[in-house]
């Protein structure tokens, strides 16, 4: 892992803030310095539960005499789990909160010393044009002005990142999906990213709403037509971070709703678990051709 | 509490998504109906301390053979607890993740029938050129290119809000403290919000800086001079929403540290506990002197 600040280098102490952890109390070479692959995904519930199925999958052995631990359970900002080589842990909502992880993650694992680390970010998001259910792979983001970089706010300057997610990644799996998505649909398309779920993704229902369901609609066919596919609230901020770090990365989310058809999420909740299921799917398949466990 | 979206006067039934409540399967105004006081701060557990605490100082009777219970527990984005007219609710990390909170809270509200409610964000935060400890009363917003609104991206087009809180509040919760305070610092400031924790805060030790250590100090000076106290990363999101839909807000934050002097939060836990209960005692003292329980 890269670290692109000399400073870090000559901390005597690094304290993890938003994890719980530091690099003199926690020996973060010995904890994570095997890490390949981290699993992100906004809910700490579903990233435990995420861990579990990994450790059943790959049969991984942990230490003698203990279980799945939240190695972040310090704090209750993030939950954080290990399964072997892979860590899965929750990022919260919206792009800040993802940042803060990123920052975070990026340091722990420069810490450790790994190399060639690969982040993924499982989600649910807001389709267009998609039978709800339907699995999109981001190959880049927006924002909802159709920008395709991050504007970060630097010492009172506006900073621009670009937001592309490794091609070859998007490639490998729409086409190990092929194997496994019989009864829905999975395509690569860009994302666009939103800052709030309701006002900037053009929903009608929030609190406050003050464009009809005309401009509504042709907002998000515009969308369509530029080629945007889904709507989520992390992409852009996680592609941007990766990208500026050389971190291989890539977005799977599945689609909750067709925000061409409607805005609120009324499925039953074990449709929306059962949809949840896919992207991961396709993620353990990729992660069995990769990993010798 | 005013709702500000005639679409929502229409909807057979409003999902509110991130609380994994509805207006039909649950009973709003029964459930909500008496809410004067929404308590909100960043983290669960701190939350749930705090409706455990208003418990004990309100000696509110909950519902005979219950216990203090997390009413969004059918999800894990907020933990959300009811003491009397008092919410105690979690909102995560950052604007996007407050905002999606605001608008379901605002709704819950007013499908409850609830009026005059008053929102309040407790927190923690950066200080400038104050003491660790003390206690910042945000008195308006403003973000890291020192904008005094919030920007939202509505339909491809860019919208500003004005982020001013409430004065007599403010003054009110000033006056209170004075007789609290007394081996603390309480001061009115104004608070910069920014949407990451390392670079939009000018910080030295995230996994990217690509600033000096004297730019990042010019730049704190400025905002310095300016009449910035404090930083954290809700409170424009926060005001704006608050503004915009004229619910009467504040936000008391205790500072962790002077980025002044530095960036890492490296108080013991303790202290940093210890510090967390001044605003909470502030807050509590101005509950007694509104709620006859």
């Amino acid at each position: 892992m890269e670290c692109r600040n000399k400073n870090v280098f000559d901390m005597k102490v690094d304290v993890l803030y938003h994890f719980g952890l530091a690099s003199d109390t926690n020996d973060l070479k010995k904890m994570f310095g095997d890490v390949k692959f981290v699993l992100m995904g906004g809910s700490p519930k579903r990233m435990k539960k995420i861990a579990e199925r990994l450790l059943a999958e790959f049969k991984v052995e942990l230490p003698c005499g203990t279980g799945l631990t939240n190695i972040a359970g310090a704090t209750d900002r993030y939950e954080l789990y290990k399964v072997g080589p892979i860590l899965s842990v929750s990022h919260g909502m919206g792009i800040p909160s993802i940042s803060i992880l990123l920052h975070e993650m990026a340091k722990l694992l420069w810490h450790a010393g790994c190399e060639d680390v690969i982040f993924i970010r499982l989600g649910t998001c807001g389709g267009l044009g998609l039978e709800p259910g339907s699995v999109v792979v981001t190959t880049d983001c927006v924002d909802c002005c159709f920008e395709n970089f991050l504007q970060l706010k630097i010492l009172g300057k506006s900073v621009q990142r670009p937001a592309r997610l490794d091609c070859q990644l998007v490639q490998e799996l729409i086409e190990i999906s092929k194997s496994i998505a019989h009864d829905y649909t999975v395509i690569a398309g860009q994302t666009m990213c939103a800052n709030d779920f309701y006002e900037e993704q053009g929903r009608l229902d929030g609190a406050i709403c003050e464009y009809s369901k005309e401009e509504k609609l042709e907002f998000l066919k515009k969308a369509y037509s530029l080629g945007v596919r889904n709507i989520e609230m992390e992409s852009l901020g996680f592609a941007a971070f990766c990208q500026h770090l050389g971190i291989r990365a890539a977005v799977l989310c599945v689609t909750l709703v067709d925000r061409l058809k409607s805005d609120q999420i009324d499925a039953p909740h074990h449709v929306i678990h059962a949809w949840q299921e896919r992207p991961l799917e396709i993620l353990i398949a990729y992660l069995k051709k990769h990993l010798a466990l």
